[in-house]
């Protein structure tokens, strides 16, 4: 016998246990029936794509945390660490055989070398949805009212999707004389959240001047509602332009709808990234506002301007995955469980073997999932693996039941047994009685 | 502004544009619910591993496939190549945590460096199904049934399920005096199907000399249904054993439990492999048998004797995603679809875009997929749109419907509209109205 490698998976990597993983698949069954009802299309790209093509020719920040090596060709390649950068290469490649507007979702796993102290997966799924080719306020509604409608389908509780939009903000900064300095600004009315207005008056000061910065701290703080925090940004940015435009639209869109949840004008929300052009926006769960975000995103320009001379305006977001479980998880809204089997046929005596299959084959084609216990064994190890895997009924068939022309139908939970009919072992009494059993008791 | 980057995918890589990846989804789903019905639970591993725990200490044949590299922290690593080597280190890591027998389903990406030239991809799904922690022949008819019940739910046709047993094969050899050549001969007989039994029996026949070679050839000849084909290979085997004892059981299990397919006994069915030890097995579609296999597997001993002292005998198989796609697609028998949007609410007035919204959303809420086209735009381009994305009903609401307090309903493919009132703007009469368009016809 050779040696035995340890089995064992990398550092910031992790395996998917069957209850992780249906919870997981919970969830995206959840977000992908929404997107589909918006109308949104699913669409995949390859894991592995050419360095040049994820990274660009110059090479940045990004670069340190991606698996890039050469293949047996020769060829320079990169793992995938996001899903907008091979969207927007596939948008390029592919336009002519698409229509647009396109909406897409795309849930994958992408690949990050991350710091793992930090608590980073360096392999996790991101869950990406974009409107392309065009540039309206309609679109932007669209995600936002998707969004909305993912927390309510999700029944998380109260959720906040709070907007802003960076022209604004521009036009604010410019009109102050800070456009120099904007970067700086942003970065700091970014720590809002996490440091508070007192902390970010002080640093902001130190790098604008107290009067300045007072200014800044009235221009992110909101009203007491959307029209009136909108009032007020529009007249410190110098006035109507597009941008307020834009946001009216949106609020009177949504609100229409019947948007539901809490849709809020934040001037402080920023989302850092160049990319974003327009509107931006995040959401909050009210029960669980320390987590941040669990869905941001944002209109943009220019999707693909790296590979293609096209301009493809777009909106769209993303909604982080793993966030999004861990509080479905903690707030018990999610099912975590080791199996979706309903019924476990017993396996009692050998030569009845063929009944069990024969009664399984037909709770399945009665819509009830149900399994065959494998091979003989005590009937306490059956039960104990029934309770293992969450499994509601059981299927007793003994030599006494088969004699008799019949079989006993147990919940597993209070214990007790209904005995049924096999008349010349036809399974259709025991697969209603089985539906009635499993059926929810009646409110 | 900077040099455009080609944007194109590796050789051997592919984008799933929508029309394929809907079609990859509706199979995916269709197996999944299959697979949920027959109690297997879906489990996740990571694509990057160890190179050493996905190829072992020595190294061999696969690795010229398999892309390995150094991560940036110095660690051999390689992108998984299978489902079933993750799948053995991941029930030696896990066994404790979960409960046997265990029934997992998993599909994902693998990755291999094939010759592109053979038409292969080196980026590709795979899908394994395996019953690990027994080995019963209970476990054996469930893998068999479940590949029937999937062929079935695939509505693809009729389907010949081939199992053959190892160990029958294996004791005629011996039988035979064939130990020695058992390789040799196993190779030959595996290409009856591509080069036919006259130029198996004078390869054969050369390696073995004539009678013997005419031996084997009976022996892997088929006869006129399972029973007769078992008693014949029986008594070339030298009698009754567990090996005949465990088809028998079988084949009991799945005729009574109402096998729907044809399930043969092929005793020149022996799956390459060193790994399988009991049954064998392998699905071919009666419409189009020249494409060969789209599920094959068997038992095995031991699943993860690199990892683990622990004895782990399993049975399993694995579904050839992309061939059973093609036949699919050869057999009209997959939608492929640029969309699932049901109603498309037309942008015709921007002023009434809250309306459009609200409709939308209303439809949404009585289960229809619906969106609103984002921007006011010709009404050709925008039945263009809906014609390429599939979609079967309009909502035309203009300045007329809008002071009359009426929508129109088109039927995209016969161009006939009805006018549906909008009391207040409340759209349930249209979503109820749009509910009866959209229900197939009553046959």
């Amino acid at each position: 016998m050779s040696e035995i490698i340890e089995p064992r998976v990398l550092k910031g990597f992790r395996d998917y246990l069957p209850q992780d993983e249906t919870a997981r698949r919970a969830l995206m069954e959840v977000l992908e029936k929404v997107f589909r009802s918006f109308g949104f299309v699913p669409i995949d790209t390859p894991a592995l794509e050419y360095a040049e093509v994820l990274l660009g020719k110059g090479g940045g920040e990004t670069d340190k945390q991606v698996y890039r090596f050469q293949d047996k060709g020769g060829r320079d390649v990169a793992l995938r660490f996001d899903l907008t950068v091979p969207f927007a290469r596939f948008m390029a490649e592919h336009v002519d055989e698409l229509y647009l507007p396109f909406r897409r979702y795309h849930m994958a796993k992408v690949w990050r070398g991350e710091n793992t102290q930090r608590g980073r997966y360096r392999e996790f799924m991101q869950c990406d949805f974009d409107i392309v080719g065009t540039d309206s306020a309609s679109a932007d509604t669209d995600i936002i009212l998707l969004i909305a409608d993912a927390m309510a389908a999700l029944d998380i509780g109260g959720f906040t999707v709070r907007v802003n939009h960076r022209g604004i903000f521009n036009r604010f900064l410019e009109g102050s004389g800070l456009r120099e300095k904007s970067a700086a600004v942003l970065r700091l009315v970014d720590k809002l959240e996490k440091i508070g207005p007192g902390e970010v008056k002080r640093l902001l000061s130190a790098e604008i001047g107290e009067g300045v910065a007072s200014k800044v701290l009235e221009f992110v703080t909101k009203e007491a509602d959307f029209e009136s925090t909108l009032a007020k940004i529009e007249a410190y940015a110098g006035g109507p332009a597009d941008d307020t435009l834009r946001l009216r639209e949106i609020w009177r869109n949504a609100s229409e709808a019947g948007f539901p949840g809490k849709l809020e004008l934040d001037p402080s929300i920023t989302r850092g990234l160049d990319y974003y052009t327009g509107v931006v926006f995040e959401t909050s769960l009210d029960a669980m506002p320390e987590i941040g975000s669990v869905c941001s995103g944002g209109r943009y320009d220019e999707l693909a301007s790296l590979y293609t001379t096209k301009r493809l305006p777009g909106v769209g977001s993303s909604i982080g995955l793993d966030r999004l479980l861990a509080a479905l998880d903690a707030l018990d809204k999610i099912k975590r469980r080791s199996g979706y089997t309903q019924v476990l046929v017993l396996a009692i005596e050998d030569g009845l073997s063929p009944s069990y299959h024969r009664i399984a084959r037909a709770l399945r084609a009665g819509g009830i999932a149900a399994e065959v216990f494998p091979e003989k064994r005590k009937l306490a190890q059956q039960f104990a693996y029934a309770e293992k895997k969450g499994i509601s009924l059981a299927v007793i068939l003994g030599a006494d039941e088969a004699s008799s022309g019949t079989a006993q139908l147990r919940n597993l939970a209070t214990r007790q047994s209904v005995i049924v009919n096999l008349p010349s072992g036809d399974a259709s009494l025991l697969v209603a009685r089985a539906g009635e059993l499993l059926a929810p008791p009646l409110p």
